[in-house]
């Protein structure tokens, strides 16, 4: 008698991240949100040096956020996590996302892919890949701005630092990044001639880049509501506030708003500091 | 008559990246080096906002360093270039390097992988990526203690948060950092049992994750000799320091320190200053 066929594994993920805040472990929420895949919580195991534990597997993680994979592998590093589930979640263009291996017809049909197909596969998950280390680039400098000595210390012992730091980042460094983002908007080929903004970075659906500029737009209106308005009533980004306000609406996020369970921006990584927010006259 | 065959395209790569410091670009560098494959420099064009220029394409690219591929194709963001190359190099694990786009007989030898190997492959290269990431935010966290405000402004202008910011580093998160790799170093099952030190971070084969590794101890060799001297001599990170001199000696590496094409550190994301070294005494 030969055994009985090997029940499919049930398509399970895990997300690890502290409680409270959305942080870090907002980027890979929306990923699932978008794509509708469901996804537990766990806020009371989070791996990290800090609290190791067995169940994560090796290597160790440094710090959460970690996801862990219908396989059982956990994965941590934002950026790794993204680049990961993109596929899955068909947020690595229409091609890159057939570099699925999450699941068994993921791995059929990337046997499928011609030498072509496959260059172009690779091409579009790497470039997703880039742009959205380059958002996270952002988000991790916001944080810095009210922790530029150590995130370990209260912002109240860094403040004379943090005043500096916010000046140079309300004066240069957010223009740039907004500048930045529109010029990769307005340069996608894809979207030339779209009626009504151009509101996708690469390709012409949905990526985990636009997800997470999304959600940086998102904290950045909460920790520089004045100089953030600032900038969008200049109208020299248009496309970027455009993505935003379309990701808002998409099927997925939408609902995902709606439903209450979304995180509000509080203590984490965005935060609102007036003095840090600048004047009421324009910079 | 039929069209000759198309020439395989020469294998080419070209590095974008400012000249005079190792910087960013030495993650990349050091990858070809081991893997013996051959590279240029450009250090006129490099790419960025700041110097937009049409041949590398769209998406435009933030910063360097940026990497040309043979199909053309410029990919940047450290992390996504190490990536994207790991497989390439051989640097991504015995399967994991099985996932090279990069030439015809890689991608021929990817479509030969079992659904088995291709969710190890991907495992692996996710590890390494992973890895890979972590290292370099340890090098992140590195620059920003001398520039904790803003890159834009002379540490000159910004010496007390850097005193501030430097005290915490010395302190806490260099000893972190260390504790952290030695802990992933030490719990590798693949080199369980080892004699004369698990210096291998994942697997049992260098990936980009050690010769990040090695660079960043290089690096803060360079800009904490006292510190890093003095947390040597604790003895609690021996395998993090063998991992060091085992990549130094690696064929490939040996041979690029040797031929002094290798840039000094100097005033770059790694950077000396004294004050910002702490006591000889222990801390």
């Amino acid at each position: 008698m030969s055994p009985p066929e090997k029940k499919q594994r049930t398509e399970e993920y895990i997300l690890y991240y502290w409680p409270g805040i959305p942080g870090r472990g907002e980027y890979v929420r929306l990923a699932f949100e978008y794509a509708g895949i469901p996804y537990r919580e766990n806020s009371k195991e989070v791996p990290g040096i800090l609290a190791k534990t067995e169940k994560v597997g090796t290597p160790p993680h440094f710090a959460p956020p970690a996801l862990r994979l219908p396989s059982g592998r956990v994965v941590s590093q934002t950026p790794a996590i993204l680049n990961q589930i993109a596929p899955r979640c068909g947020l690595a263009g229409p091609l890159g996302s057939k570099l699925n291996t999450l699941t068994a017809e993921g791995k059929a049909a990337l046997r499928e892919l011609s030498d072509e197909e496959l260059e172009k596969a690779e091409e579009e998950r790497s470039v997703v890949n880039q742009l959205t280390l380059t958002v996270l680039d952002w988000c991790n400098e916001t944080h810095d701005v009210h922790h530029p000595c150590a995130a370990s210390l209260y912002y109240e012992d860094q403040k004379e630092a943090a005043a500096q730091a916010a000046e140079v980042f309300r004066k240069s460094r957010l223009p740039r990044w907004l500048e930045y983002f529109e010029s990769v908007l307005a340069s996608n080929p894809a979207t030339a001639g779209t009626n009504g903004g151009r509101t996708y970075l690469y390709g012409k659906q949905t990526t985990t880049a636009d997800l997470a500029l999304f959600h940086v737009v998102d904290g950045t209106f909460f920790a520089f509501p004045k100089r953030l308005g600032q900038l969008k009533a200049s109208g020299e980004y248009d496309n970027v506030f455009a993505l935003y306000e379309r990701v808002k609406g998409e099927k997925g996020i939408k609902e995902y708003i709606e439903s209450g369970r979304r995180q509000k921006f509080s203590m984490g990584l965005f935060r609102h500091y007036e003095e840090l927010d600048g004047e009421e006259k324009d910079e």
